[in-house]
């Protein structure tokens, strides 16, 4: 038997909506990117709400917030829930707050409820998860982890130049609280799917079993500028013309590692590009995703072996660089069970899934028993202004979040390692 | 017989490394874009020695300059040579500057000799020849001969939104004299081959008979942004996708059609670029050129039909404006004639050529008869930092030009229209 306590659907709905207000954009969605001013204002709001509650905040040295309400034990390591404020630059409105919010609002039921869990419960966000800004993604989580040096995360530079540890500093959330690996009772990530799989299915919760493996590459193509003009055909390194033909490998290397392939080049650009100047420069970004890792080394093996004529027919020079691995990841199946079991007893329709994207729970998988809880959301659609899901799902989402984490917090006995 | 006056050899050189200097680049090339503060200094030295050997210097309304050394006969029109003075981001030291200086190394030597010509001579710098920052190019000549309207060419804006009319009063060219055609006597334009076949053939000088047709044109593609990794291959409208098969399409098009096709796609952007979104938007550029107007338009007509099925495969929108055409241009043959015999007469060694590129001489032809002459430049490359000439080759085209000048001031009668 569940408490009856219940989450309040209008509050954690209303504290979404308010914060999709903070770099809110004309067509909906939310462009609001990793310690821009937009974020900073938003990680305020957040630690406003978490001071609001009697939480008590500490910001690492990444920038990571934790907001912590004590238990009976306190301890015991605590129960922690979360996920990331900031979004694409052309990103919706619940990628990442959903997860914030909906362990916010966990938290704001207890309180009113009086309810005393036995383990301490914490908050957390995640910082810069989406990597737009600052190449690789997820860094906040993977510091934490002991993935990512520190150092090396702090000197990560953003298109014009800025370090993202001069940015922390910045937007004044340097915090002072090491980085590093603690213990964890359970990690537990509310998200948007951003995938079409529930909605077609017409299921209500994502009960996440891991998540795909992936390889990130950068690629920088060497070909010769000349006058579009008088030079001939024949004579041309055409920087861009490798670059294509690149983006559509990728592309039929995606189609060809069917079921479960992912190929993406999300970025590609021209250096010093003129209407009537052949390019002779290229930068282009590469993402592979299967959920096999075998798989995946088979589509980066097909990737490099036909680069190799590509640099070869169109005479330039192509370097790849790997800049990021993150191997398939199966998550803790006691969570996973008691998120199973806590959704069939409050009634609501669920199916097992595998996550595309990555996540920083995929980090956190490393140190501690972790597991995920996905909604759906609308046509699939996500990193995209037009990303929306609908209320009843986001009430169901911390519903089983609520009870998910009370029976974790209340029972840490029964989290087993896999 | 000519006149045995002579060009300075290391006056012009000393002047032309001297503008060079404006907008230098570290690998000894210039980026200096049009109506820039570098552009402005180079426009004020232009001016200063102008003024230097008396010239009557006017600004017109979209910012060409002409410098005026009157003749014996001024209600004769003018003998005009010139070109361009901006570069493209990635330019070379010769292309524009040469033309410029070649034709005030023109007036120096004759003031120097007291040569009083029978005709005025004039020298003109066109504004925005190159047309990276504003496009389409050549709009100072563009305007001049009445082919573009000169509000149309006040709001082009750059990528900042930047409208090319303020652009030029803030670095105050924005002249009084009515940009509209006039009567000219002859227009030469003297220039950097900027292709390999001087250099390949050994010959001092090109006798330019004329310029390729060209068509320039603005492709916007729509297809759905969506996260790289939760969205399966056969959901997604891949922008970037469809760009890429359009470039190696325009590429294939230039190959095709030999001899003398050009195609090239200088330009291509995503919109928001994010390494782990699928791209929703792309905008690309492309550049037609053949020396035949019926053959390029079966380029145009390839281009069209088999863009419309990279729109129906990828699922996407597809917009195609074209923004700019030029017909394939044939040079005033009386002109081309005295060139060839001053050549001659000089003992230079020369070759009839097609011009590849777009000049502004190609705007004046449709108002006043014209032409131009070549000179080698190193491994044919132009449009790039590396971009260099011998300078035998730079005092032969000069004196080239100097004796055509003369010969055309002193015998305007002998100019007759093809």
């Amino acid at each position: 038997m569940l408490s009856n306590i219940q989450i309040n659907e209008n509050r954690l709905w209303d504290s979404l909506n308010e914060m999709a207000l903070i770099g809110a954009t004309k067509k909906g969605g939310v462009n609001r990117q990793t310690l821009t001013d937009l974020d900073k204002e938003s990680r305020d709001l957040f630690v406003k709400w978490c001071k609001e509650e009697s939480l008590f905040v500490t910001v690492d040295q990444i920038g990571n917030i934790f907001a912590r309400r004590e238990g009976k034990n306190n301890n015991l390591p605590p129960i922690m829930s979360g996920s990331h404020l900031d979004t694409q630059p052309t990103g919706g409105r619940y990628d990442g707050a959903l997860g914030v919010l909906s362990a916010l609002e966990v938290i704001r039921t207890l309180n009113e409820n009086n309810y005393l869990t036995e383990a301490p419960i914490e908050i957390a966000m995640w910082t810069n998860e989406e990597g737009c800004r600052f190449p690789p993604s997820m860094t906040g989580s993977a510091v934490f982890s002991g993935q990512y040096n520190l150092n090396d995360a702090l000197s990560i530079q953003d298109p014009n130049g800025l370090e993202l540890g001069n940015e922390l500093k910045r937007i004044q959330y340097n915090g002072s609280t090491p980085c590093a690996p603690r213990s964890i009772g359970a990690f537990i990530e509310t998200h948007i799917e951003q995938g079409p799989i529930l909605e077609i299915e017409d299921k209500n919760i994502g009960i996440v079993t891991g998540a795909q493996a992936q390889k990130w590459y950068e690629i920088n193509i060497l070909g010769m500028e000349a006058h579009a003009g008088p030079t001939p055909m024949s004579n041309r390194k055409d920087a861009l013309v490798a670059a294509s033909e690149i983006v559509l490998l990728v592309n039929s290397i995606g189609n060809d590692f069917q079921p479960g392939g992912c190929a993406t080049c999300g970025v590609l650009e021209i250096g010093s590009p003129s209407r009537n100047v052949i390019p002779g420069k290229c930068f282009l970004t590469i993402d592979f995703r299967h959920p096999e890792n075998k798989i995946l080394n088979e589509m980066d093996k097909k990737l490099r072996n036909t680069i190799k004529l590509i640099e070869k027919n169109n005479k330039v020079e192509i370097k790849i660089k790997q800049i990021l691995e993150l191997k398939s990841n199966v998550f803790n199946k006691s969570i996973k069970n008691i998120i199973q079991d806590v959704t069939k007893k409050l009634n609501y329709s669920s199916k097992e899934i595998v996550s595309g994207a990555g996540h920083d729970a995929v980090n956190i998988n490393a140190i501690a028993p972790t597991a995920m809880i996905f909604i759906p959301c609308i046509d699939g659609i996500s990193h995209n202004e037009v990303e929306n899901v609908y209320k009843e799902d986001v009430t169901k989402g911390a519903q089983v979040l609520l009870h998910s984490m009370i029976e974790l917090a209340d029972n840490s006995s029964i989290i087993i390692d896999n």
